[in-house]
């Protein structure tokens, strides 16, 4: 008998649970709203439910599922698989979410959060294939990294390895999420991309210069301004949405570079922003990382854009299963 | 019977050969001059000559050496084991070092850039046995630095991995060797904090202010000034050289917090400068990384210096056989 997985993918706004046989092949999903605010023990409840429906709705029994995989915001110990408090799932505190699992489904379950695991998806089913270094960079509300090598995730001393997004280009530079100044998350996430937008725009008016493309997706509010207005207006050759995406693929150029240098990947895959903006931004990326970064490193590296798009979150959970 | 190695540790200005036991332990040491200008063949000559002299020096026969371990600058191809035009050797241009000395001696030959041998060294007899994940950092004349990850030497997609001196800090800042501005080693390697240190005494002067002992060890020459003067400055108390001290630590501190966020290492261990200055130098260090990382890594981390002082070279040809 074949046997199959269950991939969960937990986010701070949805779940999903995933089917799929030892190849990776999915057979059958569910997904439902998180609730949040409802609590880790409603989230439990509702998971527990739906890995069953997923189950019998891919038309098997529990009993052919070998094992459990899933992706979830850090920080997380993956060895005890406790989860600690990640920002987008309020109350889940030292919850510890691997032994929960297995208490109710009897099988092993791996925890991973969901940057690595996204990593080592790319690298099993996406554009990381055959590469042994594989770095992975999210560029959506944060930037999160995963490091895979010799196909095995990268976790460092404690878990917390591959924290890309928080390398500090500019210590006197916008305040960042996580609390310090200038990381490279605070210049070129979505949020920090539409924060640099909405102010270069205001500092346009108040000169009063020519106004931009960019307000025409927001029926002029430059507080709705968002990273893919700028990307769209930058296509339509807009001159100050350019000027933000180089601006974007300095930074991103610049810390990619000190990436580069020291892991010495085969390959930097982007993903999200990345994905939907592709030349327009890689390859401005491209050109800072082989100006910065030292000739041997750069000379080895291909920066390229994530492959596997929507389907990422199930094969993330999968991945660590398969 | 048992096994012996070779260990050759090749520099700029002097090369060296031991002969050590399976344990590590020299049991023999021959050391003469690179003559670098003298080219690749002469030394290579040499170095033959010198092998056999320490292999009898130990009192063994060349039969009884089972493996010759080599440790030289960078870069280089640790697979073909063909050298690249290191910075410190003129004319090693391609050169096939480990077949060379494999056909001269019929062992086994495994060469490494010393950066990275260095801290193997680090994680077989020094400060970083016993840890998974293991950041050694040079800091001397340049920069360098090697990744140990489960007692292997991390060397990415073409032996480039660990070149944290070149992580790009201040893209105007000061030029670098290596052609870019800003990198870490053109802010922090032994030159670099006496550049900084010049300049500092001569705009000191300029604005008329009080002198600086790091004069008095250079008979009032400014040019003389070395990074050895400002630590001595600094210990007794000199408000110059503690400034100087303060601002190395700091960029030291965000380019090693930098590291700690993507590696999360168990220990980075830091060489020669930060050994003669200790606490002096890294407890500021210490305090940078702990406010410019992200928390979970940096309460992972420990800062330390480097424990092989000047038995490294030879450890470090040695740590890549036995």
């Amino acid at each position: 008998m074949m046997e199959h997985v269950v991939g969960i993918d937990i986010g701070g706004t949805k779940l999903a649970t995933v089917v799929a046989d030892s190849t990776g092949h999915i057979l059958g999903k569910v997904r439902k709203p998180t609730l949040a605010e409802k609590g880790p023990e409603y989230a439990l409840d509702l998971l527990f439910d739906m890995v069953r429906e997923t189950v019998s709705l891919a038309g098997l029994e529990q009993a052919s599922i070998s094992a459990i995989g899933v992706s979830c915001g850090g920080p997380l110990d993956t060895k005890t698989g406790i989860v600690y408090s990640p920002p987008n799932l309020p109350g889940w505190d030292a919850l510890p979410l691997k032994a929960k699992l297995e208490s109710e489904f009897q099988v092993p379950v791996t925890i991973e959060n969901d940057a690595n695991a996204s990593a080592l998806a790319e690298f099993r089913f996406g554009g990381g294939q055959g590469y042994n270094a594989v770095l992975y960079m999210t560029m959506s509300t944060g930037i999160g990294g995963g490091i895979v090598l010799d196909g095995q995730i990268y976790h460092g001393a404690n878990d917390s390895a591959g924290e890309v997004g928080h390398q500090i280009l500019l210590p006197d530079g916008p305040r960042c999420g996580c609390g310090k100044r200038g990381c490279l998350e605070a210049l070129c996430s979505g949020p920090a991309i539409a924060r640099r937008a909405q102010a270069a725009i205001r500092k346009q008016l108040a000169d009063e210069k020519a106004s931009t493309t960019m307000l025409t997706f927001t029926d002029g509010h430059i507080a709705d301004v968002k990273s893919e207005h700028v990307l769209e207006a930058a296509r339509t050759g807009d001159t100050l949405a350019l000027r933000l995406v180089e601006e974007t693929a300095y930074y991103m150029g610049w810390g990619i570079a000190n990436l580069v240098n020291v892991l010495n990947p085969d390959i930097v895959l982007l993903g999200t922003i990345a994905i939907a903006a592709g030349d327009l931004l890689l390859n401005p990326i491209r050109e800072t990382v082989s100006k910065f970064a030292m000739t041997r490193p750069a000379a080895a590296v291909e920066i390229a854009p994530a492959q596997l798009g929507d389907t990422l979150g199930d094969l993330a959970a999968i991945a660590l299963v398969v």
